[in-house]
C-alpha cells in the first residue's frame, strides 16, 4: 500500500504515558486551521494507538473549543474507566498549553447478538460511475481529498443566494486517492459534509463546528469488507436558531449497511 | 412553587472550587441506580450552577461510565476554555474516586439570527386531553414522575414478544406533578424515551445506555414560553447490531418549535 496523505496526517508519535505529538497537515487545511474530520481522526488515533485500549470505537464526541493553529499539537488520551466490555476514554487536544479540543470515547468488545437495520439506506442512488466527481477547484485543501458524486444537495458554485426548502445531501463519497476504510477515515468521512447552512441558504456565511459525535455501527469485518470503495452518505438539519444549527449525516456501505451516524452543532454568523 | 421532587434530586452544594455534592434520590430511582436522565440533569446543573457560568446549553454529552451506586456523589465541573461567545465545560460525576460518568458541554451566548425550521413537528398528533395517561405500575420509580401520553410506540405490558418493523413512538410528556420547564428538566425529559429495543422487540433485556448527547435548540424565553405543559417527544433507531443500538429523539414544544434533540447509544444483551 503506497503512502497516503491521510496516514500522515494522523501520524502520531508517543510523548510519554497517555500522550502523544502530532502536527497538522497542509493537504488536510480549511480554509483556517485543519479540516474538523482530520482532527475527529487523529483523536480517534490517539485511542487506537493507545497500549491500554480495549476493543473497537462505538461512541465518540470532539468539542471544538478553539481554533487548531498550523502546526504542532499534543494529545492527552486517558482511560478514565475500563469494565469487562467497555472502556472510557477522556481526550484533550492541546498546542503550547491552550486547549483546542476535548474529547471522549466509548470503545467496546461487541458480542454476536440479535440485530436489525430499521433506518434503510437510501434508496435509488445512481452507481458512481453514472455521477460525475464534485469539482474542488476552489474548495479548501481537504476537500481534494476526497472524491464525491452528489446525487442530490451539492454545494451551488456560485452561490446564488436562493434559499432552498431543505438540506438534503446525498451523495458518494471516498477518500482520494482511494484507500481502505478504518475507523480513523471513516471519523473523518463522517464530517466532510459542507455545513447545510450552505446548502439551505446557498450563501456564505461564517460558520465553525463546535462539538461533533460519532455513533459506530460497523465493526472491523464491516470496513474490512468495504475496502477502498465510495460509502453512501446522507446528511440534514433539523434547525437553525439564533447563531446555531445541528447537522445529522449517516454513512453507509455500498452493501446497504449503516457504517455510521454523526450528529453536529455548528456556530453560524450572518 | 412548591418544592417538586425534581429539584430536590439535582440539588447540589458547593463542595470547593469546580466541586459540587449532592446523593441519588429514591423518587428518581431506575431498575438499578438511578435513571440516566436525572443524571443528564444533575451534570447540567453543575455547570447552570457554577459561577464562571457564561450563556445558555448548546451541547451536553454524558458518557455512563460505570453504575451510580444510590448515595452521594460529587461532581467536578471545569470551563476548560472560554472565548468570547461559547464556553467549553469537562465534567465528572465520581463516588468514592471511582468515575461513574464523564461529560463534556458547550455553553453559549447566542445572538439573533436568520432562523428556519427544517425538520416539522410531528403532524396529526391528538390533543394531550384525548390520550390517556400511561399507566405507571410496575415500572421504575421515575417512571412515575412523567406524565406520558402516547399517540403511537408505547411500551407493550406484557411484552409479547412480537418484533414490530419499527420502535418510532410519539407522546405528550411533562413532568409530574408539572413544573416549569428549564434546561435541567428538559436534559432529563430527553433520555425518558424507553429503550427503542424494547419498543422493536417487545421482549425485556438487559441494557444500558453508554453514552447520551444533546442539541438545545431553545433559549430561555422559549422555555418560558413552553412553562410546565406537555412537551411532543418522537424518539427511534436506526440500527441494532452486536450488542449496542442508537437511539434519537426530538422534543418538540406545543407550538411546534425545536426545544432539543438527542442521540445515544445503547448497550443491550440478549
Amino acid at each position: 500500500l503506497a503512502h497516503h496523505e491521510f496516514d500522515a496526517a494522523i501520524e502520531l508519535a508517543s510523548a510519554g504515558e497517555h500522550r502523544f505529538s502530532g502536527a497538522t497537515s497542509p493537504a488536510y487545511a480549511n480554509m483556517v486551521g485543519p479540516f474538523g474530520g482530520i482532527t475527529n481522526a487523529v483523536l480517534m488515533n490517539a485511542v487506537l494507538m493507545h497500549p491500554q485500549r480495549q476493543g473497537d470505537p462505538i461512541a465518540l464526541t470532539v468539542n471544538f473549543a478553539g481554533p487548531v493553529a498550523d502546526g504542532a499539537f499534543e494529545i492527552e488520551a486517558r482511560p478514565v474507566r475500563t469494565n469487562r466490555s467497555t472502556q472510557h476514554w477522556t481526550l484533550q487536544l492541546t498546542q503550547q498549553g491552550s486547549v483546542a479540543a476535548t474529547a471522549t470515547a466509548v470503545f467496546a468488545l461487541r458480542r454476536d447478538t440479535w440485530s436489525r437495520g430499521e433506518a434503510l439506506a437510501p434508496q435509488g442512488m445512481p452507481p458512481v460511475s453514472a455521477l460525475p466527481r464534485a469539482a474542488t477547484s476552489g474548495r479548501p485543501a481537504w476537500a481534494q481529498r476526497y472524491d464525491m458524486r452528489f446525487d442530490e444537495g451539492e454545494l451551488a458554485v456560485p452561490f446564488d443566494g436562493q434559499e432552498q426548502p431543505h438540506s438534503v445531501s446525498r451523495l458518494w463519497v471516498r477518500d482520494e486517492p482511494p484507500r481502505p476504510l478504518d475507523y480513523a477515515s471513516l471519523a473523518a468521512i463522517c464530517d466532510s459534509f459542507f455545513p447545510r447552512i450552505f446548502i439551505r441558504r446557498r450563501a456564505p456565511s461564517p460558520v465553525g463546528t463546535v462539538t461533533l459525535t460519532t455513533f459506530f455501527h460497523a465493526d472491523s469485518v464491516m470496513l474490512a469488507e468495504q475496502g477502498d470503495r465510495h460509502v453512501l452518505g446522507t446528511a440534514r438539519a433539523l434547525n437553525y436558531r439564533n447563531s446555531y444549527f445541528d447537522q445529522s449525516a449517516e454513512i453507509w456501505s455500498d452493501g446497504g449497511q449503516l457504517l455510521a451516524s454523526t450528529h453536529q452543532m455548528v456556530y453560524f454568523r450572518e
